[in-house]
């Protein structure tokens, strides 16, 4: 490593988490700045003018992805650095933020410094990561990296009906850069955890290993309905019954299957009277798991208890996807990248997969991959009281630098 | 008994069950006479016209309840039979219409054999029995009986903002005979069972031994909404799973206590979203059982339950009762006079309890009362679909024929 003691500027970076949460400021310490919004567009504005600032080459892409870029002693790809900017409708002050701000404020440490990395370096704010306006999420990244199109993307409605490419062109957002015009040597995201487990075990830093395995479903249970006080229980055909014995099968699985997490976060009961047995339960399931093959073992459980509950509970039950997305793992060389750093600079180091979807599981397709997490106090996000404490976002972000250094290497004095 | 070959006119009951029918016709096989509403009415005047041409003499009281008297060869108390007319939203052709018709059937049939029973009969239509439209239910059995006062009454408004006092205005049947105003010997109610008991054991007539005890109540659970993917098992507090198991518990709990039902009809998740944990779920209870001290069994059961699952969940659980009527048995001698009348016309009887709250259980707090369940083809009631054999139609009222001259003694050729 090029330049072991060097440390970003925390104040500033905490100034400017600070400074852009004012900006769609919800009054009790959080954020709103939807995708493609005037306050998304207030925030551009202020990261923009940031990145001048550094004087970095700022580049718009078509659908409106922020790029900032910083030249390297030899052309070639680059190092990019990033997450997004926007929040869902109740959102933190760091969820994204700190991904985009915290690679600003390693290329600026980094120039500040006088060193000059061999590739260039680059930030990026991906647009849409939420996919609370817009769906799918991680929309940026997705056509970033190729996996969506431009054509595809433009119609994309929210639910007044207004679409992407009028609300790009609208906030004056977008670019004519091409989707993935920066090729990419390899790609870091700094990021909080959004879950409890850094938090819980005293602090430190992780090391990412992937993307868990995402598979979102909607069952619907068709029983019968008949009134609840004449019909004796071995003629009722109940919905509601049967939708808890899948919710308490969840949970077993869960036990069985390690590291498998599940949820019904939804259930609708029809007709829904208190005296009448429901006839039909539409009930959502969210199961994950870091490795596919564990997933699938899930998913052939839940089909053969699925099988044996129509019989036994006499309801017949639907299914359909909502989402299905392949565990996607970072990339080892990354991972030990961010594990050796974190650790040179004193920190506890634990490597985790990632609950949740970020633009980091799009660029690992096409790119060497990892991520750095910060603790979340209690695990809590998507919510004002999102907070991560200040000595954890300065560590996060000195985490960064070092990787991208590594990364990046040369570093000489310019 | 006087007659014990008399016979109503099937033919007659049933064409006016089917004239009935078609005022409020809903074109599917059912009918939609909402307590008060227009259709209510023309319903009534239909009824009122049928009463007046059996030569009754007829009175409206002060809610609105339809009497027709027909005199006995000495004063004193009436026997009283009746049901209601009105309907819930989606209603079938049978449900309260046929015990109102049915014993205006029995009174037409008793008069034109020429018999002179020693005490009055009468018949009555009670106003509001479903509280599909006004709340609550069995409304004007509960004035009739004195259980609540016309001046509590009137005021009651449907979800438009209408009160009952004027809607029994605007359609003509606000009367000026005082509620009760006909003292009772005795009450029958002839009535579809509304449950598959009766169908499924091949028919026959049923001898309600009471209304069982109803408790309904809402249960709200508070967990903690957290990330579906970030948040490892051990630290979720999902209402859901916590719904899951009082729904399972409430369901094995009937299978410990004989004659217990259990019912879960609704289920309101928050947020809702299949990637959140659920942070609060409404959900009701409905449960029911023939006995008092039963009923109180389960709910002392499931007080310990929810007990153990606060702790064991780590969810708050807060509950409050919608509704708590206590067991109403019905007159043992009443029971006795309505089996016997039954096996002497050659049905099977079998003795059983209302699952569902009617007129009659407002009515066995002031004067000995049965009811005459005949079959719901497949159990099917509170909907288009509702059916009753037409043979069974014509039992069931014949055996109220007969169980009311057992009760009114006399019946003496005219």
């Amino acid at each position: 490593m090029a330049a072991p003691n060097l440390r970003v500027n925390g104040e500033r970076l905490l100034a400017r988490l600070e400074a852009l949460r004012l900006v769609g400021d919800t009054g009790d310490g959080g954020s709103r700045r939807l995708a493609l919004t005037d306050a998304d567009r207030k925030g551009r504005d202020l990261f923009v003018g940031w990145l001048r600032d550094a004087g970095l080459q700022v580049h718009i892409d078509k659908v409106g992805n922020i790029v900032g870029v910083l030249p390297g002693t030899s052309d070639g790809p680059a190092v990019l650095m990033g997450s997004h900017i926007d929040t869902v409708g109740s959102g933190g002050k760091y969820d994204g933020a700190l991904g985009s701000l915290g690679a600003l404020e390693v290329i600026e440490t980094i120039r500040e410094a006088g060193l000059r990395p061999a590739c260039p370096l680059a930030v990026i704010a991906f647009t849409n990561e939420e996919g609370a306006r817009f769906q799918p999420d991680i929309l940026g990244s997705c056509v970033w990296t190729g996996d969506m199109t431009i054509e595809e993307t433009y119609p994309i409605r929210d639910r007044d009906g207004l679409d992407v490419g009028s609300e790009l062109e609208r906030i004056g957002y977008k670019g004519i850069a091409e989707p993935g015009f920066l090729d990419a040597k390899a790609y870091l995201e700094l990021h909080i955890e959004q879950g409890p487990i850094l938090d819980a075990e005293g602090g430190g830093i992780g090391a990412v290993t992937g993307v868990q395995a995402i598979w979102w479903q909607e069952i619907e249970i068709t029983g019968e309905p008949n009134h609840a006080g004449t019909t004796p229980m071995r003629y009722r055909r109940s919905a509601s019954l049967a939708a808890a014995r899948i919710i308490t099968f969840a949970d077993e699985l869960t036990k069985r299957i390690d590291g498998l997490v599940a949820n019904v976060g939804s259930i609708v009961t029809e007709p829904g009277n208190v005296n009448v047995v429901p006839g039909r339960v539409v009930m959502t399931l969210d199961m994950r798991h870091p490795e596919d093959a564990r997933l699938g073992e899930a998913e052939r459980a839940l089909a053969d208890f699925l099988g044996e509950l129509e019989t036994t509970s006499a309801v017949l039950i639907a299914r359909r996807d909502l989402a299905r997305f392949p565990a996607q793992p970072f990339d080892e060389g990354m991972i030990s990248i961010v594990e050796t750093a974190a650790r040179a600079q004193g920190h506890r180091v634990r490597r985790m997969h990632s609950g949740a979807g970020h633009d980091a599981q799009m660029m690992a397709t096409v790119t060497p991959t990892a991520m750095i997490f910060v603790p979340s106090v209690g695990g809590i996000s998507h919510n004002p009281k999102e907070h991560t404490r200040d000595e954890d976002v300065v560590a996060g972000a000195n985490v960064l630098l070092a990787a991208a250094l590594q990364v990046a290497g040369g570093a000489l004095p310019t």
